[in-house]
């Protein structure tokens, strides 16, 4: 192979600082998720291809990677067969694997599978790598992960409470103060359908309403119009077009909307409570706001649904979710009902990147090499090594008795701040030379000190 | 879907226990290999095709699992060529990317990729799943983790040195006291080979050796002159069939042996370096032992060879690696030595469990349940909670007001050791009842009591 190795579009390699910074922004989440009574579960990277095809859409379908039969994969197919046949037609015979494309439906079928081992409400989290066919771009990847926790089996609206709690934590302790999470119900959504008198006109009227800020409202109505809903439709929600105010002046703009929806009503019985409560129990920095015009896959969600944008940072959205009453339907179990949230690690990466707020630490590497002057001495030093690393002390043995300027080098560009030296004449004193890399202060210390100045 | 779903051959779910169980391993490892010296990379999960095949013999490549080009993947191929296809051929026109079969592959191809960044040597470890096509059995999987640690740019045998002590701390913390390091080095298998007059007999040999155990040395010999290796052959190894003692009266027969081969001499050598270091230096509670018929991967490693067994559970190896001489050659990068050891999670984990060595506090899960006695007390409740979990304490609410009955249940079907009270009257008293759900008992407390009580 003479041309440089290269990999697949839309994937990527993670350097030492990369993984350092990704598993920082992990670990915290983990964290939260576990102090929430989050429990963690694995699903197999693959799955049968009938448990993902025709879950996520025609157009999802498409996006699954789907994986060749391993062996002959040919055998069973005849000659006749692959005469003229259609691709899709094709896969179905050479390929009964898939790659996950989400994290929910295999969730669902773990549940489904395991429902005879599973105690319910059952909280689970999960962070897995997933794969879409997407074409690449900025911030969009074929292979990215997935941070999800859903609480399955209950339909208590406390969970909805704890989800938005468990933002709050996460985005606090990541120090992306004022993250707002932007909260609607489903309800609402189908209820304003009623009340324009066209449920079929409910993505084009949210879509049309969304760009209020950039085309004002005679934009959104002439938008609307041009979509086929009726001036009087757009006349009964005439409130939406100034839908401004706290959470609660919202919630009452709504009910008065709402009246003559009974679905309406309680979508925003629901927000109500899970606003009110949300806000006696005070969130440590997230913002929280009632946005109607959120709809995030619509035909999906049930009740709450959750959208969460950074501060400052103009990124799209950092993490979203939201109530499903059915989860498992599509495997047969009826009757449990899921809410959850997932985070968007990816863009939560690139909004602390942008923001400076990776602590130093998280990339920090080896806190000394020690300089290597030949075998005599490094078995002196690895003496030192061993004992520290007992410690938890990280601490390298440059492997050859290179130039010492080379060695010097190598900590410097490693960004390891202290050099060991433990050369002849340290040795016959038993002592160490350490030396700090920034300031070029020498000192020379026993054993104790030496592991007193690294600890 | 009326049957209940399931997932493909040779997949695993893992469930909250497994998870918690294998973190904990991984967690080991990773806290060993970053007080190593070693930094963390990640490599996507499938690499183009060219990347992988080729690298791993013809049985490899076969068990690769290769991934359907998206979209019309049969747009470019002619019904002409359709006719009569191989079906190897047509893999080679509808898939360009492949799961990846192992860490080490693409961890060259990283390397070479990544030249110009790097700062070598380069100490780097992986932990990620791996895919076989294998035939699933007992033990093997078709989804695995490989847990890698790797140098590649220096031909030092500190770093042999550093990784037995690797596998010494890691295997002292997880309790594997006794575990067995098994060390050789291929020059001195090659130095054999020349001694028998013999290099293609060479795996034959080994491979008969190796029964000493089982069949006497009259069997192996037996075996031996019917794969065509010659008696004056054998009786100028006979040392060999009597390879005991310590491991400097192993090296003592070998250099002996071996006197007449410059290669095999080298490898006595190097591999005396490396016992007598790792023996001053001392290990803390692993073994290592000379092996002159362990030969894994005969064609893939240029110098020292290591295996790790289990103490006292028949599990066949729990870790294995060794040096290679042109680690990044097959990707034209030349004069890159590497030497690495891997870690077998799977089997780890099946021995810690026979073993009885996982901690209980691995897989603890929430601290306390709060019962749920409707929306006011759980209010009351819940700001109680959102303090602790602030403070890092995992407790739940139940998020129903259920029968009581139904919730002591679920805090005992899910090993919640306390139950927290949190009714009208407490709330009336600002205080809380504790219940221990082990023993029964049961105490009244004010919150600064509940966090010293579940801290």
């Amino acid at each position: 192979m003479a041309q440089k190795p290269s990999i697949p579009k839309g994937t990527r390699d993670f350097s030492p600082v990369e993984v350092a910074k990704r598993n920082y922004i992990s670990s915290i989440m983990k964290h939260h998720f576990e102090v929430f009574g989050f429990q963690p579960i694995e699903t197999p990277s693959f799955e049968n291809s009938e448990t993902l095809m025709g879950k996520y859409g025609e157009e999802g379908d498409r996006l699954i990677f789907k994986i060749l039969n391993s062996g002959d994969y040919l055998d069973k197919v005849s000659q006749d067969e692959l005469s003229n046949i259609e691709y899709k037609k094709l896969t179905t015979k050479i390929s009964e694997k898939a790659l996950r494309y989400d994290l929910t439906v295999p969730f669902a079928r773990y549940v489904v599978q395991h429902q005879n081992e599973i105690e319910f409400p059952f909280k689970r989290y999960q962070i897995q790598p997933v794969w879409r066919a997407d074409r690449p771009q900025k911030g969009r990847f074929r292979e990215f992960f997935q941070c999800d926790a859903d609480v399955v089996g209950s339909t208590s609206l406390w969970q909805e409470v704890e989800l938005v709690q468990l933002y709050d934590a996460v985005f606090t302790q990541l120090g992306l103060g004022g993250a707002t999470i932007k909260i609607n119900n489903r309800k609402i959504l189908s209820g304003i359908a009623e009340v324009i008198g066209a449920k079929d006109k409910l993505i084009d009227f949210t879509v049309a309403l969304d760009k209020l800020d950039k085309i004002g409202e005679d934009g959104v109505k002439k938008e609307m119009l041009e979509k086929g809903i009726s001036a009087s439709a757009i006349e009964k929600v005439q409130p939406l077009f100034q839908f401004t105010g706290t959470v609660s002046e919202k919630i009452e703009k709504l009910n008065q909307l709402l009246a003559s929806s009974e679905e309406g009503k309680k979508g925003v019985e629901e927000l109500q409570f899970i606003c009110e409560t949300v806000e006696k129990l005070g969130l440590q920095t997230a913002l929280i706001d009632l946005d109607v015009t959120l709809a995030r896959g619509l035909n999906y969600y049930t009740g709450a649904i959750f959208e969460v944008t950074a501060p400052q940072v103009a990124m799209g959205s950092i993490g979203g979710g939201g109530r499903y009453d059915d989860l498992t339907g599509i495997f047969g179990l009826k009757n449990m009902s899921g809410v959850g949230i997932s985070f968007g690690l990816d863009r939560i990466y690139l909004v602390l990147e942008e923001l400076g707020l990776f602590p130093d630490t998280v990339t920090a590497t080896s806190k000394a090499l020690f300089i290597n002057y030949g075998n005599q001495e490094s078995l002196y030093a690895m003496e030192a090594i061993s004992k520290l690393r007992r410690s938890g002390i990280k601490v390298e043995l440059y492997p050859d008795a290179a130039k010492i300027a080379k060695q010097f080098q190598h900590a410097d560009k490693r960004g390891i701040p202290f050099a060991v030296i433990a050369g002849e004449s340290e040795m016959k004193e038993n002592i160490f030379g350490l030396k700090n890399l920034v300031t070029g202060e020498q000192v020379k210390l026993d054993f104790e000190g030496l592991k007193g100045a690294l600890i």
